[in-house]
């Protein structure tokens, strides 16, 4: 299962930690759309390798414009398409960053997810554990 | 028919003009989930009275709140949640801008759905008119 899948699955109150750190930077949107693509490449290399981080840039408008064109109803492709725009602006220049916030909400969502998994354990298998 | 819904059904051309006014201004986002409401409503006159701007913009806070709260889709309510934090921000001192642009998407999208019904009438129609 996708690591996106598993966080829709959460409880509200860990859905909620999950809000707070998605914003413009990062439109959930995207992260939707392109959940399986995301999750397959080294944002946190790249986070660090100027070319690495070019190349995902350029890959990721290739895929979210492929996306925009497939898609059907006219409010998310109008959504997509502006998010299309804003994110090209905004890390045109500046690729390293965009790998560093996304290579982050991915670590944020690890953490959550693990935060969750410990919490549905019973006082057994925790003691088990330890 | 909703004259949202007749927007939807307008062609590609049409939609491509919709799609150009609609920014975080008045989210389309806004536009689509409370639909009825917000044709239902006078934002022209109220573009011109501050008090029933002011009643209007907390009417709509209100909507916008109860749709929030019965999402289900998680993506969907984190973008309602933000609209309605931006909007919020955005309009609370000023109330009347509010009511002139949603006033102004309205009668826009009235004169493309007006357009497009002119294109769609065959040459003979179009004669008999004149």
């Amino acid at each position: 299962m996708s690591q996106w899948k598993q966080i829709q699955q959460l409880d509200i109150k860990f859905l909620e930690q999950v809000d707070y750190f998605y914003d413009d930077n990062f439109p959930m949107e995207v992260r939707q759309v392109l959940a399986t693509w995301i999750e397959g490449q080294d944002w946190e290399t790249a986070s660090n390798h100027e070319s690495m981080a070019a190349v995902l840039f350029n890959n990721f408008l290739i895929q979210l414009e492929r996306q925009c064109s497939q898609e059907q109803n006219f409010l998310h492709r109008h959504n997509l398409k502006r998010i299309y725009q804003q994110l090209q602006l905004k890390y045109k220049t500046n690729t390293l960053h965009m790998a560093t916030i996304i290579s982050s909400c991915l670590r944020e969502e690890r953490r959550i997810i693990s935060t969750a998994s410990m919490q549905e354990q019973g006082p057994l298998e925790k003691s088990l554990q330890n």
